[in-house]
Protein backbone atom coordinates (compact mmCIF):
# COMPACT_ATOMS: atom_id res chain seq x y z
CA UNK A 1 0.00 0.00 0.00
CA UNK A 2 2.66 2.61 -0.79
CA UNK A 3 1.82 5.84 -2.54
CA UNK A 4 0.18 6.04 -6.04
CA UNK A 5 0.23 9.01 -8.44
CA UNK A 6 -2.78 9.42 -10.39
CA UNK A 7 -1.63 11.78 -13.10
CA UNK A 8 -1.86 12.52 -17.01
CA UNK A 9 2.36 14.23 -18.27
CA UNK A 10 -0.02 16.56 -20.25
CA UNK A 11 -1.45 18.27 -17.35
CA UNK A 12 1.18 21.14 -15.92
CA UNK A 13 -0.03 20.28 -11.83
CA UNK A 14 0.68 16.17 -12.97
CA UNK A 15 3.83 16.90 -13.76
CA UNK A 16 4.86 18.93 -11.26
CA UNK A 17 4.24 16.33 -8.38
CA UNK A 18 5.73 13.39 -10.70
CA UNK A 19 9.14 15.95 -11.09
CA UNK A 20 8.93 15.90 -7.10
CA UNK A 21 8.57 12.18 -6.13
CA UNK A 22 11.64 11.76 -8.48
CA UNK A 23 13.48 14.61 -7.63
CA UNK A 24 13.21 13.51 -3.72
CA UNK A 25 13.62 10.34 -4.31
CA UNK A 26 10.02 9.38 -3.03
CA UNK A 27 9.03 5.95 -4.15
CA UNK A 28 5.49 5.76 -5.67
CA UNK A 29 3.65 4.08 -8.69
CA UNK A 30 2.29 6.45 -11.80
CA UNK A 31 -1.56 5.61 -12.50
CA UNK A 32 -1.81 7.17 -15.94
CA UNK A 33 -5.50 9.16 -16.07
CA UNK A 34 -5.27 9.96 -19.77
CA UNK A 35 -7.75 13.59 -19.81
CA UNK A 36 -8.26 13.43 -23.72
CA UNK A 37 -9.89 9.68 -23.15
CA UNK A 38 -12.01 11.15 -20.71
CA UNK A 39 -10.51 8.71 -17.84
CA UNK A 40 -11.27 10.85 -15.00
CA UNK A 41 -14.92 10.74 -15.24
CA UNK A 42 -14.65 6.65 -14.78
CA UNK A 43 -16.44 5.53 -11.69
CA UNK A 44 -12.91 3.66 -10.70
CA UNK A 45 -11.34 7.30 -10.43
CA UNK A 46 -14.57 8.96 -9.01
CA UNK A 47 -13.73 6.68 -5.92
CA UNK A 48 -10.32 8.44 -5.84
CA UNK A 49 -11.04 12.01 -6.80
CA UNK A 50 -14.65 13.03 -7.03
CA UNK A 51 -13.45 16.38 -8.59
CA UNK A 52 -12.66 14.27 -11.85
CA UNK A 53 -9.40 16.32 -12.47
CA UNK A 54 -5.67 15.22 -12.62
CA UNK A 55 -3.84 14.79 -10.32
CA UNK A 56 -4.58 12.85 -7.23
CA UNK A 57 -2.76 10.61 -4.44
CA UNK A 58 -3.59 7.60 -2.24
CA UNK A 59 -0.89 7.42 0.37
CA UNK A 60 -1.99 4.00 1.61
CA UNK A 61 -5.70 4.89 2.76
CA UNK A 62 -5.56 8.25 2.51
CA UNK A 63 -6.51 9.70 -0.61
CA UNK A 64 -5.46 13.84 -1.85
CA UNK A 65 -6.26 15.82 -4.52
CA UNK A 66 -5.67 19.73 -6.01
CA UNK A 67 -1.55 19.45 -6.69
CA UNK A 68 -0.78 22.51 -4.21
CA UNK A 69 -1.95 20.45 -1.46
CA UNK A 70 -0.48 17.56 -2.49
CA UNK A 71 3.02 19.08 -2.71
CA UNK A 72 3.03 20.40 0.99
CA UNK A 73 1.38 16.76 2.12
CA UNK A 74 4.55 14.77 0.45
CA UNK A 75 6.62 17.68 1.38
CA UNK A 76 5.60 17.10 5.26
CA UNK A 77 5.10 13.38 4.94
CA UNK A 78 8.47 12.19 3.24
CA UNK A 79 11.30 12.82 5.88
CA UNK A 80 13.82 12.92 2.89
CA UNK A 81 12.65 15.96 1.19
CA UNK A 82 15.01 18.58 1.25
CA UNK A 83 14.22 21.53 3.73
CA UNK A 84 13.90 23.96 0.69
CA UNK A 85 11.05 22.54 -1.07
CA UNK A 86 8.70 23.64 1.79
CA UNK A 87 10.67 25.86 4.61
CA UNK A 88 9.62 25.17 8.00
CA UNK A 89 9.89 28.32 8.74
CA UNK A 90 6.74 30.48 9.83
CA UNK A 91 7.73 33.56 7.23
CA UNK A 92 8.72 31.72 4.52
CA UNK A 93 5.88 29.10 4.38
CA UNK A 94 3.15 32.34 4.61
CA UNK A 95 5.26 33.60 1.07
CA UNK A 96 5.44 29.96 -0.59
CA UNK A 97 1.77 29.64 0.36
CA UNK A 98 0.80 33.33 -1.03
CA UNK A 99 2.68 32.35 -4.01
CA UNK A 100 0.47 29.45 -4.67
CA UNK A 101 -2.85 30.89 -3.84
CA UNK A 102 -1.88 33.60 -6.29
CA UNK A 103 -0.80 31.29 -8.86
CA UNK A 104 -4.54 29.92 -8.96
CA UNK A 105 -5.98 32.94 -10.01
CA UNK A 106 -3.44 34.49 -12.02
CA UNK A 107 -0.72 32.20 -13.78
CA UNK A 108 -2.92 29.23 -14.25
CA UNK A 109 -6.29 31.05 -15.12
CA UNK A 110 -4.55 32.76 -17.96
CA UNK A 111 -2.30 29.57 -19.18
CA UNK A 112 -5.45 26.78 -18.72
CA UNK A 113 -7.72 29.66 -20.63
CA UNK A 114 -4.94 29.96 -23.47
CA UNK A 115 -4.40 26.86 -24.13
CA UNK A 116 -7.86 25.50 -23.50
CA UNK A 117 -9.12 27.62 -26.04
CA UNK A 118 -6.40 28.01 -28.55
CA UNK A 119 -5.49 24.17 -28.47
CA UNK A 120 -7.66 21.82 -26.90
CA UNK A 121 -10.85 22.84 -27.54
CA UNK A 122 -9.94 23.11 -31.23
CA UNK A 123 -8.60 19.29 -31.25
CA UNK A 124 -11.26 17.96 -29.18
CA UNK A 125 -14.30 19.63 -31.91
CA UNK A 126 -15.39 21.95 -28.15
CA UNK A 127 -16.54 25.55 -28.79
CA UNK A 128 -14.00 27.88 -28.22
CA UNK A 129 -14.50 31.79 -27.56
CA UNK A 130 -12.19 34.29 -28.95
CA UNK A 131 -13.26 36.98 -26.07
CA UNK A 132 -12.04 34.22 -23.47
CA UNK A 133 -8.45 33.82 -25.33
CA UNK A 134 -8.18 37.37 -25.56
CA UNK A 135 -8.65 37.58 -21.81
CA UNK A 136 -6.99 34.74 -21.40
CA UNK A 137 -4.06 36.05 -22.78
CA UNK A 138 -3.83 39.30 -21.30
CA UNK A 139 -4.00 37.41 -17.71
CA UNK A 140 -1.09 35.32 -18.54
CA UNK A 141 0.85 38.71 -19.52
CA UNK A 142 -0.14 40.16 -16.67
CA UNK A 143 0.86 37.30 -14.69
CA UNK A 144 4.55 37.00 -16.20
CA UNK A 145 4.84 40.36 -15.64
CA UNK A 146 4.34 40.22 -12.17
CA UNK A 147 6.71 37.10 -11.90
CA UNK A 148 9.41 39.38 -13.79
CA UNK A 149 9.24 42.32 -11.73
CA UNK A 150 7.94 41.44 -8.22
CA UNK A 151 8.03 37.65 -8.09
CA UNK A 152 11.51 37.40 -8.82
CA UNK A 153 13.08 40.56 -8.30
CA UNK A 154 14.96 39.31 -5.15
CA UNK A 155 17.50 36.11 -6.90
CA UNK A 156 17.32 33.07 -8.93
CA UNK A 157 14.49 31.20 -7.31
CA UNK A 158 11.00 32.77 -6.66
CA UNK A 159 11.22 34.87 -3.27
CA UNK A 160 14.99 35.52 -3.37
CA UNK A 161 15.89 31.73 -2.66
CA UNK A 162 19.02 30.17 -4.24
CA UNK A 163 17.06 26.74 -4.46
CA UNK A 164 13.56 25.66 -5.40
CA UNK A 165 10.25 25.23 -3.61
CA UNK A 166 7.23 24.22 -4.65
CA UNK A 167 5.96 27.29 -5.95
CA UNK A 168 9.02 27.48 -8.28
CA UNK A 169 8.07 24.12 -9.60
CA UNK A 170 4.50 24.25 -9.57
CA UNK A 171 4.81 27.43 -11.80
CA UNK A 172 7.08 26.67 -14.06
CA UNK A 173 5.53 23.75 -15.04
CA UNK A 174 2.66 25.64 -15.71
CA UNK A 175 4.54 27.77 -18.15
CA UNK A 176 5.68 25.15 -19.82
CA UNK A 177 2.18 24.21 -21.13
CA UNK A 178 3.07 27.32 -23.18
CA UNK A 179 5.09 25.23 -25.56
CA UNK A 180 2.02 23.64 -26.94
CA UNK A 181 1.55 26.64 -28.63
CA UNK A 182 3.12 27.60 -32.11
CA UNK A 183 6.88 28.58 -31.88
CA UNK A 184 6.27 32.25 -32.76
CA UNK A 185 3.18 32.63 -30.16
CA UNK A 186 5.23 30.98 -27.83
CA UNK A 187 8.66 33.54 -28.28
CA UNK A 188 6.13 36.40 -28.58
CA UNK A 189 4.91 35.40 -25.16
CA UNK A 190 7.43 34.52 -23.40
CA UNK A 191 10.66 36.40 -24.96
CA UNK A 192 9.89 40.22 -22.87
CA UNK A 193 10.55 38.10 -19.42
CA UNK A 194 14.15 37.26 -19.36
CA UNK A 195 14.19 36.87 -15.97
CA UNK A 196 11.31 34.29 -16.15
CA UNK A 197 12.88 32.79 -19.03
CA UNK A 198 16.17 32.14 -16.60
CA UNK A 199 14.15 30.93 -13.88
CA UNK A 200 12.41 28.05 -16.07
CA UNK A 201 15.98 27.39 -16.96
CA UNK A 202 17.26 27.00 -13.73
CA UNK A 203 14.29 24.87 -12.32
CA UNK A 204 15.15 23.04 -15.31
CA UNK A 205 18.80 22.39 -13.67
CA UNK A 206 17.73 22.14 -10.37
CA UNK A 207 15.29 19.52 -11.11
CA UNK A 208 17.33 17.07 -14.24
CA UNK A 209 17.45 14.97 -15.58
CA UNK A 210 13.65 14.71 -14.72
CA UNK A 211 12.48 17.66 -15.33
CA UNK A 212 13.12 16.71 -19.68
CA UNK A 213 11.81 13.22 -18.97
CA UNK A 214 8.54 13.75 -17.84
CA UNK A 215 7.88 16.88 -20.04
CA UNK A 216 8.30 14.19 -23.07
CA UNK A 217 4.86 13.76 -23.47
CA UNK A 218 4.34 17.51 -23.79
CA UNK A 219 7.24 17.82 -26.36
CA UNK A 220 5.71 14.81 -28.42
CA UNK A 221 1.83 16.42 -28.42
CA UNK A 222 3.73 19.91 -29.21
CA UNK A 223 4.30 18.44 -32.32
CA UNK A 224 1.27 16.71 -32.83
CA UNK A 225 -0.74 19.74 -31.83
CA UNK A 226 1.58 22.23 -34.28
CA UNK A 227 1.16 19.80 -37.36
CA UNK A 228 -2.44 19.54 -37.31
CA UNK A 229 -2.83 22.91 -36.54
CA UNK A 230 -0.66 23.66 -39.94
CA UNK A 231 -3.23 21.11 -41.68
CA UNK A 232 -5.85 23.16 -40.51
CA UNK A 233 -4.54 26.30 -41.55
CA UNK A 234 -3.75 24.74 -45.60
CA UNK A 235 -7.52 23.35 -45.53
CA UNK A 236 -8.21 26.60 -44.91
CA UNK A 237 -6.18 28.62 -46.93
CA UNK A 238 -7.91 25.72 -49.61
CA UNK A 239 -11.41 26.55 -49.21
CA UNK A 240 -10.72 30.65 -49.24
CA UNK A 241 -9.29 29.88 -52.86
CA UNK A 242 -12.06 27.37 -53.92
CA UNK B 1 3.80 48.15 14.94
CA UNK B 2 0.92 45.17 15.32
CA UNK B 3 -1.35 44.04 13.15
CA UNK B 4 -2.80 45.98 10.45
CA UNK B 5 -5.27 44.03 8.50
CA UNK B 6 -6.22 46.10 5.07
CA UNK B 7 -9.67 45.31 3.86
CA UNK B 8 -12.88 45.75 2.34
CA UNK B 9 -16.07 44.34 3.53
CA UNK B 10 -17.55 44.10 0.52
CA UNK B 11 -15.00 41.68 -0.43
CA UNK B 12 -15.78 37.70 1.21
CA UNK B 13 -12.02 37.08 1.70
CA UNK B 14 -11.92 40.54 3.48
CA UNK B 15 -14.48 39.88 5.78
CA UNK B 16 -13.05 35.74 6.61
CA UNK B 17 -10.24 37.97 8.32
CA UNK B 18 -11.66 40.53 9.77
CA UNK B 19 -14.00 37.32 11.65
CA UNK B 20 -11.03 35.08 12.31
CA UNK B 21 -9.42 38.14 14.25
CA UNK B 22 -12.00 39.26 16.13
CA UNK B 23 -13.17 35.49 16.76
CA UNK B 24 -9.89 34.67 17.85
CA UNK B 25 -9.40 37.53 19.99
CA UNK B 26 -6.39 38.82 18.00
CA UNK B 27 -5.82 42.56 18.65
CA UNK B 28 -5.46 44.35 15.49
CA UNK B 29 -6.09 47.56 13.24
CA UNK B 30 -8.58 47.51 10.47
CA UNK B 31 -7.82 49.89 7.18
CA UNK B 32 -10.02 50.22 4.68
CA UNK B 33 -9.63 50.03 1.20
CA UNK B 34 -12.40 50.96 -0.71
CA UNK B 35 -12.56 49.16 -4.00
CA UNK B 36 -15.69 50.45 -5.77
CA UNK B 37 -12.98 54.15 -5.15
CA UNK B 38 -10.13 52.17 -6.50
CA UNK B 39 -8.42 52.78 -3.57
CA UNK B 40 -6.57 49.40 -3.89
CA UNK B 41 -4.46 51.30 -6.80
CA UNK B 42 -3.01 53.77 -4.82
CA UNK B 43 0.84 54.06 -4.76
CA UNK B 44 0.54 53.71 -0.99
CA UNK B 45 -1.43 50.21 -1.03
CA UNK B 46 0.57 49.04 -3.49
CA UNK B 47 3.53 49.28 -1.05
CA UNK B 48 1.06 46.49 0.67
CA UNK B 49 -0.10 44.87 -1.84
CA UNK B 50 1.59 45.14 -5.64
CA UNK B 51 -1.29 42.77 -6.68
CA UNK B 52 -3.69 45.80 -5.64
CA UNK B 53 -6.41 43.34 -3.96
CA UNK B 54 -7.82 42.94 -0.57
CA UNK B 55 -6.89 41.68 1.90
CA UNK B 56 -3.42 42.09 3.14
CA UNK B 57 -1.99 42.34 6.68
CA UNK B 58 1.06 43.81 8.14
CA UNK B 59 2.41 41.87 10.55
CA UNK B 60 5.07 44.40 11.85
CA UNK B 61 7.43 44.85 8.45
CA UNK B 62 5.94 41.16 7.74
CA UNK B 63 3.66 41.97 4.90
CA UNK B 64 1.66 39.37 3.33
CA UNK B 65 -1.46 38.87 0.91
CA UNK B 66 -4.39 36.00 -0.48
CA UNK B 67 -6.44 35.16 1.90
CA UNK B 68 -6.11 31.90 2.46
CA UNK B 69 -2.35 32.73 3.24
CA UNK B 70 -3.28 34.81 5.73
CA UNK B 71 -5.69 32.43 7.59
CA UNK B 72 -2.95 29.96 7.69
CA UNK B 73 0.27 32.42 9.02
CA UNK B 74 -2.63 34.44 11.50
CA UNK B 75 -3.59 30.26 13.14
CA UNK B 76 0.59 29.51 13.03
CA UNK B 77 1.69 33.23 14.55
CA UNK B 78 -0.92 33.77 17.05
CA UNK B 79 -0.83 31.29 20.14
CA UNK B 80 -4.49 31.71 21.32
CA UNK B 81 -6.03 30.47 18.18
CA UNK B 82 -8.25 27.37 18.66
CA UNK B 83 -6.53 24.56 17.33
CA UNK B 84 -9.62 23.79 15.42
CA UNK B 85 -9.00 26.42 13.17
CA UNK B 86 -6.03 24.89 11.52
CA UNK B 87 -5.13 21.36 13.15
CA UNK B 88 -1.74 20.79 13.51
CA UNK B 89 -2.64 17.12 12.41
CA UNK B 90 -0.94 16.43 8.92
CA UNK B 91 -4.02 14.81 7.34
CA UNK B 92 -6.46 17.21 8.17
CA UNK B 93 -4.16 20.44 7.52
CA UNK B 94 -4.18 18.74 4.31
CA UNK B 95 -7.63 18.18 3.75
CA UNK B 96 -8.15 21.85 4.89
CA UNK B 97 -5.45 22.71 1.89
CA UNK B 98 -7.24 20.52 -0.86
CA UNK B 99 -10.92 22.45 0.30
CA UNK B 100 -8.92 25.88 0.09
CA UNK B 101 -7.30 25.20 -3.22
CA UNK B 102 -10.73 23.80 -4.98
CA UNK B 103 -12.50 27.00 -3.59
CA UNK B 104 -10.33 28.95 -5.84
CA UNK B 105 -11.36 27.48 -8.99
CA UNK B 106 -14.73 26.38 -8.16
CA UNK B 107 -16.72 27.88 -5.76
CA UNK B 108 -14.88 31.55 -6.16
CA UNK B 109 -14.76 31.47 -9.50
CA UNK B 110 -18.70 31.22 -9.78
CA UNK B 111 -19.53 33.53 -7.31
CA UNK B 112 -17.17 36.12 -8.02
CA UNK B 113 -17.73 35.78 -11.80
CA UNK B 114 -21.48 35.77 -11.10
CA UNK B 115 -21.81 38.53 -8.80
CA UNK B 116 -19.76 40.76 -10.89
CA UNK B 117 -21.73 40.31 -14.04
CA UNK B 118 -24.49 40.69 -12.79
CA UNK B 119 -24.12 43.43 -9.96
CA UNK B 120 -20.85 45.39 -9.97
CA UNK B 121 -20.48 45.56 -13.70
CA UNK B 122 -23.33 47.46 -14.84
CA UNK B 123 -23.43 49.59 -11.30
CA UNK B 124 -19.60 50.23 -12.44
CA UNK B 125 -21.06 51.33 -15.82
CA UNK B 126 -18.50 48.18 -17.00
CA UNK B 127 -18.89 45.70 -19.79
CA UNK B 128 -20.46 42.33 -18.94
CA UNK B 129 -20.88 39.35 -20.67
CA UNK B 130 -23.98 37.04 -20.71
CA UNK B 131 -21.94 33.88 -21.50
CA UNK B 132 -19.67 34.46 -18.66
CA UNK B 133 -22.66 35.46 -16.04
CA UNK B 134 -24.43 31.93 -17.48
CA UNK B 135 -21.18 30.02 -17.13
CA UNK B 136 -20.36 31.36 -13.61
CA UNK B 137 -23.75 30.88 -12.40
CA UNK B 138 -22.93 26.88 -13.26
CA UNK B 139 -19.46 26.41 -12.07
CA UNK B 140 -21.33 27.79 -8.89
CA UNK B 141 -24.39 25.22 -9.25
CA UNK B 142 -21.47 22.54 -9.68
CA UNK B 143 -20.06 23.45 -6.62
CA UNK B 144 -22.29 24.16 -4.36
CA UNK B 145 -23.51 20.40 -4.96
CA UNK B 146 -19.88 19.04 -4.42
CA UNK B 147 -20.63 21.05 -0.76
CA UNK B 148 -23.54 19.25 -0.73
CA UNK B 149 -22.92 15.77 -1.61
CA UNK B 150 -18.84 15.68 -0.81
CA UNK B 151 -17.44 18.46 1.60
CA UNK B 152 -20.08 18.46 3.82
CA UNK B 153 -21.70 14.49 3.43
CA UNK B 154 -19.61 13.74 7.28
CA UNK B 155 -20.77 15.84 9.33
CA UNK B 156 -21.91 19.32 10.66
CA UNK B 157 -18.61 21.32 9.21
CA UNK B 158 -16.51 20.27 6.42
CA UNK B 159 -14.75 17.32 6.43
CA UNK B 160 -17.21 15.63 9.21
CA UNK B 161 -15.61 18.38 11.94
CA UNK B 162 -17.97 19.58 14.86
CA UNK B 163 -16.00 22.84 14.61
CA UNK B 164 -15.45 24.77 11.62
CA UNK B 165 -12.02 25.52 10.52
CA UNK B 166 -10.33 28.45 8.36
CA UNK B 167 -12.11 26.30 5.33
CA UNK B 168 -15.07 26.80 6.57
CA UNK B 169 -15.33 30.45 7.41
CA UNK B 170 -13.53 30.97 3.80
CA UNK B 171 -15.77 29.55 1.73
CA UNK B 172 -19.28 30.54 3.74
CA UNK B 173 -18.32 34.33 3.56
CA UNK B 174 -18.29 33.52 -0.24
CA UNK B 175 -21.47 31.93 -0.76
CA UNK B 176 -22.81 35.51 1.52
CA UNK B 177 -22.02 37.33 -1.55
CA UNK B 178 -24.96 35.70 -2.65
CA UNK B 179 -26.99 38.13 -0.63
CA UNK B 180 -26.30 40.60 -3.10
CA UNK B 181 -28.92 38.95 -5.68
CA UNK B 182 -32.31 39.42 -5.84
CA UNK B 183 -34.41 37.37 -3.31
CA UNK B 184 -35.74 35.19 -5.40
CA UNK B 185 -32.48 34.73 -7.19
CA UNK B 186 -30.65 33.76 -3.99
CA UNK B 187 -33.65 31.53 -2.80
CA UNK B 188 -33.47 29.62 -6.34
CA UNK B 189 -29.48 29.23 -6.45
CA UNK B 190 -29.20 28.17 -2.84
CA UNK B 191 -32.37 26.38 -1.26
CA UNK B 192 -32.19 22.94 -3.18
CA UNK B 193 -28.49 22.86 -0.96
CA UNK B 194 -30.41 21.98 2.67
CA UNK B 195 -26.92 20.87 4.07
CA UNK B 196 -25.16 24.29 2.73
CA UNK B 197 -27.91 26.11 4.18
CA UNK B 198 -27.70 24.78 7.56
CA UNK B 199 -23.76 24.47 7.50
CA UNK B 200 -24.07 28.53 6.44
CA UNK B 201 -26.46 29.20 9.76
CA UNK B 202 -23.71 27.02 12.27
CA UNK B 203 -20.70 28.62 10.79
CA UNK B 204 -22.18 32.01 11.33
CA UNK B 205 -23.92 30.26 15.24
CA UNK B 206 -20.11 29.42 15.67
CA UNK B 207 -18.19 33.34 14.91
CA UNK B 208 -21.54 35.33 16.06
CA UNK B 209 -21.63 37.49 17.07
CA UNK B 210 -18.54 39.20 14.74
CA UNK B 211 -20.45 37.42 11.64
CA UNK B 212 -23.21 39.59 11.32
CA UNK B 213 -21.74 42.71 12.32
CA UNK B 214 -18.98 41.88 10.31
CA UNK B 215 -21.80 41.37 7.17
CA UNK B 216 -23.97 44.55 8.15
CA UNK B 217 -21.95 46.25 5.39
CA UNK B 218 -22.64 43.60 2.95
CA UNK B 219 -27.09 43.67 3.74
CA UNK B 220 -26.95 47.24 3.63
CA UNK B 221 -25.09 47.14 0.41
CA UNK B 222 -27.88 44.30 -0.60
CA UNK B 223 -30.18 46.89 -0.11
CA UNK B 224 -28.97 49.77 -2.42
CA UNK B 225 -28.37 47.34 -5.40
CA UNK B 226 -31.44 45.69 -4.81
CA UNK B 227 -32.96 49.05 -5.52
CA UNK B 228 -30.87 50.41 -8.18
CA UNK B 229 -32.06 47.05 -9.98
CA UNK B 230 -35.69 47.69 -9.65
CA UNK B 231 -34.98 51.35 -10.27
CA UNK B 232 -33.10 50.18 -13.71
CA UNK B 233 -35.43 47.88 -14.77
CA UNK B 234 -38.37 50.00 -14.35
CA UNK B 235 -36.71 52.25 -17.07
CA UNK B 236 -36.30 49.61 -19.31
CA UNK B 237 -39.96 48.42 -18.68
CA UNK B 238 -40.87 52.69 -19.61
CA UNK B 239 -38.51 52.82 -22.34
CA UNK B 240 -40.01 50.17 -23.82
CA UNK B 241 -43.27 51.56 -23.57
CA UNK B 242 -42.45 54.94 -25.67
Amino acid sequence: MGLKVYADRISPPSRAILIFCKVNGIDFEEIQVEILKNQQYSSEYKAINPMHQVPAIADGRFKLFESHAILIYLSCAFPGVASHWYPSDLFKRAKIHSILDWHHSNLRRGSAGLIFNTYVAPVKGLPSYPQVTKESEQILIRSLSKLEFFWLKDGQFLLGSSQPSIADLCLVCEIMELELQSEEDCHRILSPYKKVVRWMEDTKSATAPHFDEVHEVLFKSQKGIREWMTTQSVKTELKSKM
